[in-house]
């Protein structure tokens, strides 16, 4: 199974710390989280296999962290201080403000039964555009009187890939194809943040740019579509609630020739089963459009010169051609956010135990769950029993993420266990002083099973692997 | 031995892929720096190194990742809107903008010979104060029309763990003492940054808060300062390049009691022996302030509100002495950048091989080098050779960083990877494909050792631990 909807992971995350509002204490912050202990775990765990995956395993992928404020001219030749808008429309009557593209999905502050624009009170303005980019002013200066200070916070990272292009080319002698992958905060100004850590403001992406030769772009595009659905059922996250969706022309960015996203059923809920899903990530082939922008080019066919800004021609020679050429990337670009409600939608689980209780049950794959095994002592005001849980805790975290947990009845310990999704517990009890041995309780299936303490650790380690 | 000044390491990561000035193709972006191939590894690595000792090898510690921005209220309680300030003064002839307390450092823009003020035309202005914190706006506002809109980029982390010190205690059950520790960007609007990597506007903190009763305070920070010392010193950083600083009463910020600083030598090639020292970390006392300070509370003594914002009493039930308190918080806060640019000064080496010729070693400590081992195929077009190199590397990937590189003759790779700290080179010979064995060789000795490949992962990995 997985969770009925994504109010019950709000539920569980903030029961058991793994997201919480952010500014809390203040009343919050429109749609900010904050990644509470295990929260943290599980995101770094998906950041993990991501860039295990890319960067680790595969031989043509080199990593990248560049900054979150770039030079503005960075977003002027990207186009994003041109086009990253959403239009924007006020009600001169309830005061709303609203995205002329999404009226349909809101409702008109007087009147909650209606969209705006639907009743006859409403008077809505012009649409004008809305650019999505945070801006800041860098420097000693004040906001007002230098625009040259003007900056953004980065709304992609992927432009700090683009730019390093030729950075990354020289000092690691790649030849195409060739990737370079980053994970980073990004910020967008969204009109209407919301669906818990599904849309923010703040957000972190792992977006990775594969530049190749234009030949063989819509090849290698459809050799990473597959390649991320494989990635995506990896984390344990079931086929039947993914699906493909081909960006129509009219959706595309202005960068793109073909885009699909791979849409993930956040909203089970829903009764129309159109609506029950949304983006989990995009798959685009960006053409040479970004390396072409950010180019320095002496003079185009009409002799005038298209970027005088750039010092850097970021064109690639190919020895095996003799050719200089802009390559084509194909950028899969996917949130650890999204991946990680994802991850927490597909693993949520009930079980109904023997007293008929209803107990939830994370099946986090091993390698994401934030914590691999907890160990626990039967008595806890008995010293040589507490001690034992101790220094097995200490013997097993070298190898795999551990802890010590006294702060209840054994019952109540394994319920918490299972509601984080760690996969074993480990239990300290008399017998144990005597035997040397311990019970290991698995989370899914509850069975229980008595292990020696010297070879604890290397039974732990296959059935995690 | 260490390097002779920042510039050899500025040379050094540009050259091989380390760390590149930011928007370098738009001509930079004031002390603004990426993270190339090998700079975002060994960053990563000190991030883990830190993560593991702190939040996974002790008991006592919960990690968490909080917004970079937060509700406005937080910077106003945390005192940060009102003292965050550097003193700034004009100068009406030659046009520069200095802070007050730093003139000494800096020259007249008309006359490099002399400091800010020391020339009969220098016409300072007064001193005014210059908030550090970057300023955004948040939602769908223009920049002028909605003062609520105003946001901050944090300037530290620390406030993330204060503001959700509630939420950890609730969900982690923990009893004093205990830390939450976070790994995240902060930004400052510097008026002076420089000295490559060491002072930039955008940065990575990892802050720990280490909570405790008051009348324990003192003796948990010394023994902070001592346990950092050890983990600075774990990292390969030589305890002749390290020193402490107390800071003086006029240095403390507005929260701290005792602040110790550790200072490292970077600055070497500087005469004069006190100005080779920067600051590395600081371990503060900073008492009760802060979880005082957004707390709800009633009333002062006087009838007045002191924070009629916050919703949260930020105080502490001890179960033990039945008794409510504010926790006294210990803050070691170190930057990723810092760090990694101390490990990097004082890994690099030069030796002379037996042609004469200079070359550079980077003594990095195992754990934290980019790559583990490089595996290099003496003929590259030799397919079996290659195909040879090629299985090993993928076969030693899951146990360690491992890279296959044929993009030079062995001598220009093995000088590569010493250059960027690679402990370990593997060479596949023509001999190899007969004797199923392969050359070791040893980056900081340069000793070659005939290895089978079926004990090479074992071999390797004793040598790495």
């Amino acid at each position: 199974m997985s969770a009925p909807n994504i109010e019950t992971i709000v539920s569980l995350s903030k029961r058991r710390g793994f997201v919480f509002p952010a500014s809390d204490i203040y009343g919050g912050l429109g749609s900010s989280w904050d990644y509470g202990p295990l929260g943290v775990e599980l995101a770094n765990n998906i950041k993990k296999s991501w860039w295990n995956w890319l960067v680790y395993e595969r031989d043509d992928i080199e990593g990248l962290d560049s900054s979150i404020i770039q030079n503005r001219l960075v977003w002027k030749y990207s186009g994003h201080e041109q086009t990253f808008h959403d239009p924007l429309v006020d009600c001169r009557t309830c005061k709303g403000r609203f995205r002329l593209d999404k009226l349909q999905d809101v409702q008109c502050l007087n009147h909650p039964d209606v969209h705006p624009g639907e009743n006859k009170e409403c008077s809505l303005t012009e649409a004008r555009d809305f650019n999505l980019m945070f801006r800041t002013t860098m420097g000693a200066v004040s906001t007002e009187d230098d625009p040259a200070a003007l900056a953004y916070l980065r709304p992609e990272t992927a432009q700090g890939i683009f730019i390093n292009f030729a950075n990354v080319l020289n000092t690691s002698r790649r030849k195409l194809p060739f990737g370079v992958a980053q994970i980073g905060k990004a910020f967008r100004n969204e009109v209407t943040p919301g669906n818990f850590i599904f849309r923010t403001r703040e957000f972190e992406q792992m977006e990775m740019e594969y530049f190749c030769r234009p030949e063989d772009a819509g090849r290698m595009h459809q050799e990473w579509i597959d390649g991320f659905q494989e990635w995506i059922q990896e984390l344990g996250i079931s086929s039947e609630n993914l699906k493909l969706y081909e960006q129509t022309k009219d959706e595309l960015a202005h960068y793109s020739e073909r885009t699909v996203d791979v849409l993930y059923r956040y909203f089970p809920e829903r009764e129309d089963e159109e609506k029950q899903w949304d983006e989990l990530m995009g798959i685009a082939n960006r053409t040479d459009y970004d390396l072409r922008v950010h180019s320095k080019k002496p003079e185009d066919a009409g002799g005038k010169r298209i970027n005088p800004d750039s010092t850097e021609d970021l064109s690639y020679f190919d020895p095996q051609t003799n050719e200089r050429l802009y390559p084509y990337v194909i950028e899969p670009a996917i949130g650890v956010n999204r991946t990680l409600l994802a991850v927490m939608m597909d693993a949520y689980t009930e079980k109904t135990n023997d007293k008929g209780e209803t107990r939830v049950i994370l099946k986090l794959k091993p390698e994401l769950a934030p914590i691999k095994v907890a160990v626990l002592p039967l008595a806890k005001n008995k010293a040589e029993i507490v001690d034992m849980a101790k220094t097995i805790k200490r013997s097993l975290q070298p190898s795999m993420r551990a802890v010590y947990d006294d702060t209840g009845g054994i019952g109540k310990l394994y319920a918490r266990q299972d509601e984080i999704g760690t996969p074993f517990c480990v239990t300290v009890d008399h017998e144990s002083l005597v035997d040397n041995a311990v019970t290991v309780r698995d989370r899914d299936t509850w069975e229980q099973e008595r292990i020696g303490i010297d070879v604890l650790k290397d039974y732990l380690q296959k059935r995690l692997a």
